[in-house]
């Protein structure tokens, strides 16, 4: 059987979600964890790639074992006294055998956390990105105009990392919208969500709408960032800690 | 000059906000980050005595040095830096000589966090009670009915940790309220304001809802619970990891 998990996590302590040898990742902690649960080797293939801190509210991976059957609906429960404190198995599914976790996601969707106060939260520490300096109301506004401006099919080279290999350089971003958190307004909640995404893309557009927030760079001028293809013209790439994956969408499955 | 200062701190990695010896304290390391920002000691007085793990999001105390004149409003950016990553200092006023942090509170409210799900957030490690067992929508109300059983004025002997000392055990409770949280719903909040707590007197209310929504404990016999005074028949003490100071209310300042 295979089964389809969703998983949550907290970023802090991964170098990433995919194994590296000598290092603590997630896919890692979580193969070890599953193995003991089902008493036999787990492959294991995860709808992403994230970098060390970055969150999941929501993570999608398929796994495959001739271990013990255990009905997909116990297996949260059945994993949870091996996993670390800081991954949860939220729910399983079995799913067809030639369904794959990174190949048949049809979008996923990323929740960038910003606090903007002069003193940090101490329940916050290594959840957002902590900026000091006010945003106004015209940086706010002017953040919003830039988002919109990125939504559409694009080629994001200007907001890839640079040295990263990618044959296609076009996506299709069907939301960015930036918000103030209904409970704390002084929490931005950026969202994004792509049919996919260069590395570091996330990170970079939303530097890029940090620098649009203090009047570095102008909400006009996105569109030809984007045309331009030039990393240099983009913002910063913000941190990974206010990073999170939060929500994977497969065609057939309602995950 | 005094000072009234507004901190929150993560209760986790403390042996709680009083100083002692040897233990990492609330008390004690804000004493020592806040000697290093005005260059001489200070002399703290805490609105409330915090036990180990115990959160706060709202925690008053005043503060007298002989140190450098740092106005009131700059306080919170002076002290960041010496401050260790789960204490901040979130605002400063001055106040009168005469006012006391603990003897001039009106009021406190402590709030309780439930995580009723069979499967644990990471996200919230060490911030919820986790109970995997389904409350169900008539234990839901049962802990509502039983909740407002301890508002006013009564004697909460049965609801003190046996052992403490203290005069009076009468308290007035002004509010004892179980919502479900409106963005998760598996989340139970539980809010608790008096003008004054015995020892443990939260967690115990609390663990006795928690008899009363496993059936345990019967709704309606908790106003007998309260004047037999007998600590037996009360639930148990609910576990540190979900209770925050939340609120701190003075009659002359606001804060």
């Amino acid at each position: 059987m295979r089964y389809l998990l969703t998983i949550q996590y907290v970023g802090t302590d991964f170098a990433g979600y995919q194994v590296q040898p000598a290092l603590r990742t997630v896919e890692g902690e979580l193969a070890a964890s599953l193995e003991k649960t089902f008493g036999a080797p787990c492959r294991l293939v995860g709808c992403s790639r994230t970098d060390a801190g970055v969150h999941a509210r929501q993570f999608c991976l398929t796994l495959d074992t001739d271990g013990a059957a255990i009905p997909p609906c116990r297996l949260p429960l059945a994993a949870a006294p091996f996993l670390p404190p800081d991954i949860s198995v939220l729910h399983a599914v079995a799913c067809a055998p030639g369904f794959h976790a990174r190949y048949d996601v049809v979008s996923k969707e990323y929740l960038y956390r910003i606090r903007n106060s002069t003193v940090a939260s101490p329940f916050e520490r290594h959840r957002v990105w902590q900026l000091r300096r006010p945003i106004g109301s015209d940086g706010f506004d002017a953040m919003c105009r830039a988002a919109q401006a990125f939504i559409g099919y694009h080629d994001f080279s200007a907001f890839m990392a640079q040295g990263a290999q990618v044959r296609d350089t076009h996506r299709r971003v069907d939301c960015c919208r930036v918000r103030r958190d209904g409970l704390d307004p002084d929490i931005l909640n950026i969202t994004v969500s792509a049919n996919g995404f260069l590395y570091h893309m996330v990170r970079i557009i939303v530097g890029t709408l940090v620098g649009v927030a203090y009047g570095k760079i102008a909400a006009e001028d996105i569109a030809h960032i984007l045309s331009s293809g030039d990393r240099t013209l983009a913002g910063m790439t913000a941190p990974a800690d206010g990073l999170y994956l939060n929500r994977v969408s497969y065609t057939d499955i309602l995950v």
